[in-house]
């Protein structure tokens, strides 16, 4: 089917190659054009401008990097909001904040178009393999007509109703159950450290039983190791993170007390200089606060 | 290889059973004779006392329901102690108490004898297939004459140290991770709820991503099914394990804030009447706390 | 000297009466101009507008009720930015955010205008009596010229440094060590009541030793006498307060593990529904989460 | 009226002398005799055993240093269970255990003897000046019996139930209250320190308003100065007083989250090796979690 895609990071390259590689009829569309030239050559249309990539009726899918990248390609003139079709289909896969999308939902109803908030979970070498999870909320019907879309691009979908912003949620809520398992393994490695067993032996009786799973195999190898540089998400934006579900359960009234156990831990973390190492500097921090001195 | 066995409850019996099956020569010992009835007859010598039991000179394994029992087989008159010879080898089993462990090896060691924590990773389902996990602690020598014994229980012997009590931190801190993880499950379960979305959604994003392993996928399920009178561990054993670990930590000087969360929560429910339910009740009370109307 | 003063609910009243008082030359101007008419008949002129309020050279003093009512005041056409001669200063004496008054510093620079940030500390009774406590952060030479009206309307100036949103800091530090206190009472209370010990004896203990001052007198009496509908600030705005410190905290790089304390029991509260009743319900939220049955 | 005092440490001294001035008929004990010369100069009768001092039918008193010399004093052949007349009043007036005094207690009874549980608040210099505040808790006819000895040597009687253990409990919760305010105070002190507004200011705002009371003033002036090595209570034993409050809790189902935030703070600040040091090392150990950099 036609599709139009806006947003060739890392991720993006690939999950418009995935659309490609499946049949679709895609058409590309990136700030920086140079970023198009290898999906131009297998096949891909490249668009001139906003307007062009969403003016083909198709679902537009978005993979921006941040709220601001996906504000300025829906509101600005001749962006989405302007240049969509009435009952045309944005696909936002980015991972946006939840009144980001819920103002944007609103923005895109106003104009008599459709918002399907679709976060992915993975990093590129999984999108490759065509093993994205992907969150999907929106209308029911709208989800149906991209579904082909999504299968193209990932393993499998999870319905998360049909209000955008609750995709968000549930990203946020994934990354709150793994921040408080980092929390977690750092405090039993500090207790396991300080009693002098070997915390490599402690982190086999994890992996190989009840956890074994990808976020207890990496983490704990990184704590084990220390390969705090290693970064896969920066203290920084795991804080951000934090922010906003704290500031979702805020309003939802909802106590989070491991999310604030985390949350103070990564400030430590950042207050001794950590901020743009890995968040698994939890652990490293939890570490410190024990009097164990790693680095 | 000669063997004893004391301690036959439904644990017991299963792994007592095993040692049979790899061919191992085996004696039992249990204060309820019934209960040695059914080994008996599938070929185990039955000891009538305890001195029987541990008179010769092969590894003695006890899997006792709590440092109560294990303490009045050891030191009591007849009991382990008195009757082990020297440079016997008794091997511990059950989970018991790190200062319980500590002063039983110290015991041992002033009559001469060696004693190996080796608590076990499973329950008896798991048993019978063989696939526990144990963790095995003490002096190395001596480990690996009782290695064959662990082979024929389980699947794979995590080595934690020489100090026999260590296999019980490492027990504990096995235990205090999961109790994190249901509580980060309860927090995040509680946000979707709160939220509308539906919470077998967010579950199938846990557990078909980062999270697909044991702990995630059974207590999720109990959560979401609320399933809390399918007792697993009660709420009030839950709490001794906390109990427990706060206690090596204050000793260790390590600070747990989130095994503190744990404990505040299972008081919370405790406090609700919910103190004989199944641990997973954690995810209960946070959701009371929460405002969500759920019994 | 001459004074001009803009705001007059309750405290803004007072607090302008007592300049008058003090023989000070005063100009008032009020949104609604039936709140000027008591004052005018004691002496004050009264403006007709910002512009006029603000054009005597002389100091303006504000103290208005939220941020939005401070923005208005000062950046719409007319207002303090526009009006204010250069070098003229403007005193916020409302309890503001940080950044509010950080860019209202900013702009106020940007005209060549001075701020001084002076929120007061105590109600309207003690305002009356000349005993408000004043933070006053902002340039050195502006807080001698105005310490005049500081010595009239207070008992005591407290110098919190040349940045005047630090003085918003320490009213919001004031406030954070109020929370510990009151979620502290809490918690000691309800070990007490569910020992069955008179908790009007544990008050007497409290405030006839240590805490012999007027946090833990009038919010101890409040626990022990349940009286959660006489409202000196709701759990709504107590939440908005440790909102604020919080953020701060982040952007600090300090971990709060009390404030999140005081944020999650006071979370807790509105979700049973006491978010508009005194802030002191957080005692009662922790009474109900021990299973202490009160309303 | 007749009276007999055992335990003549620095408390004791003061609070027997006080009894000897007030016009009691006064016999001391003490295992080393010469603390009881000076005693002895003012009129006091010596003793010179335990049981001499409490065959007398006179109220015993006793301050004792822990539960092992209180259990020592009341247990031993000769001492106060054995040699106390049916009826006989004894006064512990140490600082005790809840179970120890509950165990003593039960002793006493089956003796048919009466224990009152009189722990004191304040400190030699207190004492000295008669202003010392008395917890009292046991049978009511018996503390009436008693207190023109309280009025002796406290300012106050605080009534605290008739179940002996209760006035443990109140002393342990003015405790937890007061470790609540030392950590309230240095998380603000840290925001307020890095912050870089003098942190003498915001003490002044603190001791000045709300908190003018001598837990305010006392541990505010020692974060601000770091006293941290003159020592009212060091960090080992107010982590004591936390175990056991946090065991009351537990066995009266009472989440305390503010108690855990000190007992983690504490076990921080033994981490880095302040141990010894005054328990105020809880806001240096705040200071270190915010990347301050504070000895």
């Amino acid at each position: 089917m036609k599709v139009s895609f806006i947003g060739l990071g890392r991720m993006g390259q690939v999950m418009a190659g995935r659309l490609l590689d499946a049949g679709h009829e895609l058409m590309v569309y990136n700030r920086s054009p140079d970023k198009a030239v290898e999906l131009a050559r297998r096949g891909a249309k490249v668009a001139k401008s906003l307007a062009e990539a969403s003016h083909q009726g198709a679902p537009v899918l978005t993979m921006l990097a941040d709220d601001r990248a996906l504000n300025a390609v829906t509101t600005e003139s001749g962006g989405l909001i302007d240049s969509l079709p009435r009952q045309g289909i944005h696909v936002a896969m980015g991972t946006h904040q939840m009144d980001t999308i819920q103002a944007l939902a609103n923005a895109h109803a106003a104009a008599g178009q459709i918002l399907i908030a679709a976060p992915v979970l993975g990093r590129p070498a999984v999108a490759q393999a065509g093993k994205l999870g992907i969150i999907a909320a929106g209308p029911e019907q709208a989800i149906q007509t991209v579904q082909p879309l999504f299968d193209a691009i990932g393993r499998r979908t999870f319905a998360a109703g049909t209000t955008p912003s609750s995709a968000s949620l549930l990203k946020l809520c994934n990354n709150l159950v793994l921040a408080c398992a980092i929390e977690a393994m750092g405090e039993a490695f500090s207790l396991v450290g300080k009693a002098g067993v070997a915390t490599s032996s402690f982190r086999d009786v994890l992996t190989d039983g009840l956890f074994q799973c990808l976020a207890y195999e990496s983490y704990s190898r990184a704590i084990v190791e220390g390969t705090w540089d290693e970064v896969n998400l920066t203290a920084t934006l795991a804080l951000k993170d934090l922010r906003n579900v704290l500031a979702v359960a805020e309003t939802l009234k909802v106590p989070l007390p491991s999310a604030n156990v985390c949350r103070d831990r990564l400030l430590g973390a950042a207050a001794q200089g950590d901020a743009e190492r890995d968040w698994s500097v939890m652990a490293l921090e939890q570490a410190r606060a024990s009097g164990l001195d790693r680095r």
